[in-house]
């Protein structure tokens, strides 16, 4: 099922894609509230897919968890290209970014004026649909509500010279998530790519994140209370590059969508 | 004025510290909403300060930010002692912790068992009053709803291995705020005092940051955009140091008040 968060005559509501009745087209199940709290009631709604505007699929009321180096492509990638050390960590590597960070689909990415390199991560992002303390791996997926495409916009320069993650994958619209959530994609070995104006710029598949997503979501479960709606990004695979202005970026996830979004 | 977040009846209410009308304690007028961004009305009813069970002031909405080696005696101890980089930054170092970390003053903070290295860190807290995105120096104090108490404790070997300190200084329990929120204090040397089981650990002055409290606000909005509710964690003095099973510690600021906390 794809759930999506929309907006239509300026009210912001839920919703469930489903076909059309005369089967032409998608259209949007109106839901009463947000499924990750409160389930699927409808409103009995029913709004084309064309008519709406889609906005990022969720907020967290509480946090971006983000794995940094788990493919190990980008890794090596990242040792050669900014001497940030590239060794794959044994246990994932775990940051945040803040949640004034994220903007939807088709919105700008808003390079700051600080950075003279902005780049784009595409990755794959965990939706927490229950409350998940000290989750153990083989339970963690029932803690899932869905899955959805991030970009992980970093400030490349401004991250080697903090140090510390938080300002340089922090800014403003630097976490665009969308289309919608996927509740059940076959993760198994889905494609993860990136495009900047449709050159694939990344190509990874799942199967090839060093540590799992289960193995993930118990890890931060041990950190971290993960709420619903928590976020968590799983990192990106080699091919991580520059956005310049007028650039569209696209994050594309086998059994999810596409993510696009254009650079200011 | 000094506003409190407590619990009474199974209520959770927001409310302003008065005196007692007939001169014997202090008393709390309950607000009938969150005054950072609902203002002051109250609804009539008032509490015996000592019947009431203080919660932390505010949990964010949005984000924790902290600023990292913003005293110097604080930054020559980390050189010295964890080998951790000892210069202190040209720019505040910004960091982020999860709300999913704040207890409230009496609550416990519970060792997590990946650690073996938690410790104090004493530090004034700023609360954010009003939408602030790239406000100049300034102007940055009239976006500022109060201050408080902080404890931003911090699982040392956690923090040095990972690098990224999100994981070490943001397991649940390990942002005690509190006891209330002073809206007016005098900041300009304010003794920020950190005792465990009575004895003094930490003793530093306002006027001993680095950065000022406007610059921090200012900087970090350049960041961020800031939201009411969120929380700035401006820097601890030197003497960190280890927390054990039994402990109390106690962050006291001229001005605002003591938080305590226990240690699990």
């Amino acid at each position: 099922m794809k759930v999506a968060r929309f907006r239509i005559d300026d009210e912001i509501a839920f919703g469930v894609l489903d076909q059309a009745e005369d089967g032409a087209g998608v259209e949007i199940v109106e839901l009463s509230g947000d499924p990750m709290v409160a389930g699927y009631a409808t409103t009995g709604r029913r709004f084309a897919f064309t008519d709406v505007q889609l906005l990022a699929p969720v907020i967290p009321r509480s946090k971006i968890v983000c794995v940094g180096k788990n493919y190990a492509d980008h890794v090596a990638e990242m040792q050669h290209v900014t001497g940030i050390d590239g060794g794959a960590p044994e246990e994932p590597l775990l940051f945040l970014k803040p949640n004034t960070a994220i903007v939807g689909p088709g919105d700008a990415i808003v390079r700051p004026a600080v950075s003279e390199r902005v780049e784009h991560e595409g990755e794959l992002a965990v939706v927490i649909g229950a409350l998940a303390k000290n989750v153990a791996e083989d339970e963690a997926l029932k803690y899932v509500f869905g899955f959805t495409c991030a970009n992980d916009v970093t400030a490349r320069d401004v991250q080697i010279k903090d140090g510390q993650w938080a300002r340089g994958k922090g800014f403003d619209t630097f976490c665009p998530l969308g289309p919608v959530i996927e509740t059940d994609p076959d993760l198994s070995d889905a494609r993860v790519v990136t495009r900047v104006n449709g050159e694939v710029r990344q190509d990874g598949r799942t199967s090839q994140l060093i540590h799992s997503l289960a193995r993930i979501v118990s890890y931060a479960s041990e950190a971290f209370t993960l709420l619903p709606g928590d976020v968590i990004l799983t990192g990106t695979p080699a091919g991580v590059g520059l956005l310049e202005a007028g650039d569209t970026v696209e994050v594309e996830i086998e059994g999810i969508g596409i993510l696009r979004n254009r650079v200011a």
